[in-house]
C-alpha cells in the first residue's frame, strides 16, 4: 500500500517475528546475567502468537458507507483485508504489542482509507460525521500512548486515514529555509528529498525510521538533536487541518501578532480536531561540520549541575543525552566487542567504574561548533566532568534507533519493558527523578524482584530538562497488562505531584487523559472541549485520545 | 495611582504638552528642510487642545455597579475622577492621539479598577460579566493598534482594569532561569529588580519605558533585540488569565507535549478571554559582552540578501536593523553634531553617499560574541556592505526609545506621522516592501505632496523578517482621521495581497480586526469565537479588539 516498509503488526521493524533474532544474539552474555541477577528475572521463551492467530473481530463497516467511500476515494483506497486492518490496529506501547502478541488485535480499524490530498480529506471527514463514522488518523503507527486506540463510547465504527498516499515534498524555499510536504513523509525520505538542495530538516526522534511529520505535528515530537535543533513544534511554519467543518489554513511564517496562535492549537491536537494533510517546514543548511564526544561525570547531581550551567549561559550542544548511574552501567555492559572494553578502559584510566556517562553532540559551521564546544568544554570540567573521547559519540549516533528492535527481544524472553517520559524545570527536575524512580520500585518490586530503572536527560531547555525513563522488570505471566497499567498509573501521579508534566514529547494519547487536567485544569480540559465541538461536532474525530472521559478517570 | 510615571494624556513621554520643546529643538534644520522639500509640507503650529479642555463625557457606570465594585476592591481602587478616565482613554496609535489632542476623549473607560490579584481579577471579572459592564485591562497605554478601544456594539458601560497593583516579581528562581511577575510590572521595573541577581530579560520594544508585561504578553509583543532573546511570546514559560468563567493557569516549563498549546491561545487574546494576572518568564545571566556597529550596505537587496544567508546558517546578530535608503538618508539627516558628521565622514570615505543602513549587535559571553562576530563578518562583506563603526551602532542604542518624543513634536507642526509593521518570509518580502511603499504613496500622494515613507527590518527569523514602516505626510487639516485610515487600508490590502502577516508584533486590536479573517480564515475566526464563549460567554471581556464583527468588515 505503501512504498516505505511498514512495521511487524507485532513489534518494531520491517521483519516479522519469525525472523528475529535470539536475545543471544543481541544483547552480550554479561549484559544477560546483570539483567537477571537485577531482576531476578529468569529468562524463558514467551513468544507472541503467530500472525495468522491474531483475533480480528470482522468489519462492522456499513455498506452503503462502504460504496459511499470507494466512490469518493476509489476502490484501491478503501481496504478492509485482514492485513490492511491488521497493520493499523494500534501503536507500539508495550501494552500495544502485548496485546497484539497475545493474539489480540480488537482495537483494529474496521477499514482503512487513503485520501489523496487536503479536500478529499475535508469530504472524507464530512462525510464520516454525517455518517457517524470514527477517523483516526495513522501515520507510521509509532505512537505509545495509545494515539491510535479508536475507543468511543457508542461503539461506532471506525476508519484508520492512512497518511501514505500524500507523502510528497511539494514545494522547497530554499532562501527562506521553507519546503512543503505531505504528512505521510518519513524521516529517511524526507532528508533523502532535501539533501540535493543541501538542506536537512534534523527531527530524529528514535522512531525517525517509521514515523511520519503529520504524527509528528499531532503529537508535539522531540528528537535526539531537538535540543539544538527545536522541538517539531519549532520546526512547523504552517499547517493545512481538515476538519468535518472545513479547511484550517494556519501559520504566517516568519511570525505574525495577529490574535492568539490557531497554530498551536493544531499541534498536539492528535486527530481529535481533524486530519492534518500539508505541512510547511523550516529547514536548515546541511550541517558542514559535526562533534560527538563522551563525557563522564562522577555523579547524577554533578551532570545536572553542569547541563543546567550550560543550560543557562545558552551553551548546550545540539545533542545533550545525561544517562543516571543505571543507564550508564546498562550501556557499559551492553556495548559489545571492542568499543565497550575500550569506553571501560578509558573511564578506568580516569578513575572512573561507573558514574554518569554524557553523551554530546554539536553540528553546523565549523567556526561556530569550535566555538560552542570551546565554551561548553570548561564548564563542563568545573562540574567535575572528564572527556572520554569521540568513540564513545560516534558509537551512540550508530546505535541511536536500536532499542525498539532490542526491546521485542526482550518481550521474547519474559520482560516487561517500557519507557516513558517527562520534563521539569531545573529546580524540580531532581525531585521528579526520585519520586518516578521510587513509585515504579514501589510497584514493580516483588519478593526478590525488581526492576532495573534506568533515566536520562535527553532534551535541554534555558529553564528545564526532559527526563526518559526506560524500566524492565520481570514479567508478570498472569496478569501482564495490570502490572504494567498500575506502574505507570503510580509513576504518572508521582510525577505530576514533584512537578513534572505529564509528557514532554510522547503525547497525551489514551493513555495520559485522565490526568490532562492535572496539567491544564478543568477549564483547560473546556476550552479544548469548545474547540474540538466547533471543528468536530458530531466527535468522530479520534474521540479516544486527549479528551477525559466527561465522567473524569476513565 | 501608580508609583511609575505615567504617559501624558495627548501623546508620548510623563510630562505635559506645555512643557513640550519645539520642533526646532529637536530636529536639525537639515532634516526640517529635508522633509519640507520631500512632503510639500509647510511646517505650521497644530497644537493640541488643553487637556482641561478635552470633552470627558459623565461616567455611565450604574451606582449599585459602583458600590459592589467598591465592596470588592476598596474605595482607593475604583475611580471616576476626570484624570483617572482621561488617562485611560485609549492608546498611542496616531488616530488616537488625533483624537485627544482635538479633544475628544469618548472612547474613555467610565471608571478605573485596580484589582490586587488573581482572585480578586476573577471575583471583578465574573461581577461584570453578571452586570454587562465591560472590561479593558490597561498595562501602560502604549497600544498603537486601537487596543484599548472599549467599542461595544451594546454600548455598554466599561471599566479600565489598570494592572499597576500587580506589578512586582514575586520568585526568582536562577537554576531555572525563571521569575514569576504580575502583569503591570514595566521593563525599568523588572531589569532593575532582576539586575541583584546578575539576571536580565531583554525584551525591549520601543515603549520599553512605559508598556507592561502583561500588554506584552497580551499583544505577543517583539523587542530590538528579539532576533536573539526571542519574541516576548518565546519568554513567557506560563501564565495566569483570570476569565469570567474561572482561572487558568497554563505552560508547563521547560516543555510539554501535553496537547495542544493552550497558552499560546492566551498569548495574544488582548483581553478578549479575560485579564492575564501572572506570569512566568525565561530570563537570562545579564549579559557579560556587548558590540554593537554599523554597517553600510549599497543597496536596499544586497542588505535584504546579506541578512538571509545570515538567517539561513544561524549566524544572526541579537540585534538587526537595516533601514532602506530613505530611512538611511532621515537617519544622517535627524543625526545632528559631531557624531553625524562623523557619520557621513565615514560613509563618504568609503564611496557611500547613501546606501542602507544596517545597525547589529551582539550580547552574551565574551568568546560566543566574538566567535558569532567573526563568522558572520564575512557574510557581511560577501554582500558589499562595509563596516563603519562602532560609534553609529552606540549612537542607535542611546536613541533607540526617542521616536515616539519626536513623533509628538512633528504631531504639533501640522504633520502626519505614523507607523506600520508586517512581516514575511525573504522570499516575499520584497514584494511586500514595494507593495506597502506603492500603496501608501498613491493614497497620501496629492498635487506636489508625497509621504515619505521609511522602512526598516528589525527582527529576522530563519524563514524571513519583519517590515517596520513610518510615514511622514503633510496632514490634510480638515479630515486628517479619514486620511490615514484610507492610507492605513490600502496599505493593509496591498501588504496582505503581497503575502506579509497581518501584524508581526502590534496586535490586532480595534484597527485590524476586519483583516484577521484574511490571515486565519473564516473557520480560524469562528473557533476563537468558540473559545470566547465558553471563557466570556456574556462578551463582557474587550469585545472591541480582535474577533471581527459578525457582519464582516466593521
Amino acid at each position: 500500500m505503501s512504498e516505505q516498509p511498514e512495521l511487524t503488526v507485532q513489534g518494531w521493524g520491517p521483519g516479522g517475528a519469525s525472523e528475529a533474532p535470539d536475545l543471544a544474539a543481541v544483547l552480550p552474555k554479561a549484559a544477560r546475567r546483570h539483567l537477571a541477577r537485577e531482576l531476578g528475572w529468569t529468562p524463558r521463551p514467551t513468544p507472541p502468537v503467530a500472525v495468522d492467530e491474531i483475533r480480528l473481530p470482522p468489519s462492522r463497516l456499513p455498506a452503503d458507507v462502504h460504496a459511499e467511500l470507494v466512490a469518493l476515494l476509489g476502490e484501491d483506497h478503501v481496504r478492509t483485508d485482514r492485513d490492511a486492518r491488521l497493520r493499523r490496529a494500534g501503536g507500539r506501547s508495550y501494552t500495544d504489542l502485548l496485546r497484539r502478541r497475545a493474539g489480540d488485535a480488537s482495537g483494529a480499524p474496521d477499514a482503512v482509507v487513503l485520501p489523496g490530498g487536503t479536500a478529499q480529506t475535508a469530504a472524507l471527514l464530512a462525510l464520516c460525521s454525517e455518517r457517524g463514522v470514527l477517523v483516526v488518523p495513522f501515520g507510521g503507527g509509532t505512537s505509545v500512548v495509545g494515539g491510535l486506540a479508536g475507543a468511543d463510547p457508542d461503539d461506532r465504527p471506525s476508519l484508520a486515514v492512512d497518511l501514505a498516499r500524500m507523502a510528497s515534498l511539494a514545494d522547497v524555499d530554499v532562501a527562506s529555509s521553507l519546503v512543503t510536504v505531505g504528512p505521510g513523509m518519513r524521516g529517511p525520505a524526507l532528508e533523502a528529498a532535501l539533501a540535493p538542495h543541501a538542506l536537512a530538516l534534523g527531527h530524529l526522534p528514535q522512531s525517525w525510521e517509521f514515523a511520519t511529520v503529520g504524527g509528528y505535528a499531532a503529537t508535539r515530537s522531540a528528537g535526539q538533536a531537538s535540543t539544538g535543533v527545536g522541538r517539531f513544534d519549532d520546526l512547523v511554519a504552517g499547517l493545512t487541518l481538515a476538519t468535518p467543518s472545513g479547511v484550517l489554513e494556519l501559520g504566517h511564517p516568519p511570525a505574525s501578532a495577529a490574535g492568539p496562535d490557531l497554530l498551536g492549537l493544531a499541534l498536539g491536537s492528535e486527530g481529535a480536531f481533524g486530519v492534518v494533510t500539508e505541512l510547511r517546514l523550516r529547514v536548515r543548511p546541511a550541517p558542514r561540520a559535526a562533534r560527538y564526544e563522551g563525557w563522564s561525570f562522577r555523579s547524577w547531581a554533578d551532570g545536572l549541575a553542569g547541563l543546567q550551567r550550560l543550560a543557562r549561559h545558552d551553551l548546550l550542544p545540539d545533542v545533550v543525552r545525561l544517562s543516571d548511574p543505571d543507564e550508564t552501567r546498562a550501556t557499559l555492559l551492553n556495548a559489545g566487542g571492542t568499543g565497550a572494553r575500550l569506553l571501560r578502559g578509558a573511564l578506568r584510566a580516569r578513575g572512573r567504574g561507573g558514574g554518569c556517562l554524557l553523551v554530546v553532540g554539536w553540528e553546523g559551521l565549523a567556526p561556530l561548533v569550535r566555538a560552542r564546544r570551546g565554551a561548553a568544554r570548561p564548564v563542563l570540567r568545573e562540574h567535575g566532568a572528564v572527556p572520554i573521547g569521540r568513540r564513545v559519540g560516534e558509537s551512540w549516533r550508530r546505535h541511536r534507533y536500536a532499542a525498539p528492535y532490542l526491546r521485542d527481544r526482550l518481550m521474547d524472553a519474559g520482560l516487561l519493558v517500557e519507557t516513558l517520559e517527562t520534563a521539569a524545570t531545573w529546580t524540580d527536575l531532581p525531585a521528579v527523578y526520585d519520586a518516578v524512580r521510587a513509585a515504579l520500585r514501589a510497584s514493580l518490586g516483588r519478593e526478590g524482584r525488581q526492576p532495573l530503572v534506568m533515566s536520562h536527560v535527553s532534551h535541554g531547555y534555558p529553564t528545564g530538562a526532559s527526563l526518559y525513563v526506560t524500566v524492565l522488570a520481570d514479567r508478570d505471566d498472569a496478569l501482564p497488562l495490570q502490572q504494567w497499567l498500575t506502574a505507570k498509573r503510580a509513576a504518572t501521579d508521582a510525577l505530576l505531584a514533584a512537578g513534572g508534566t505529564l509528557t514532554h514529547h510522547h503525547a497525551v494519547g489514551a493513555d495520559h487523559r485522565p490526568w490532562l487536567e492535572r496539567e491544564v485544569g478543568p477549564l483547560g480540559v473546556e476550552v479544548l472541549r469548545a474547540v474540538k465541538q466547533r471543528l468536530d461536532p458530531r466527535g468522530v474525530c479520534n474521540p479516544g485520545v486527549l479528551l477525559p472521559d466527561r465522567e473524569g478517570f476513565s
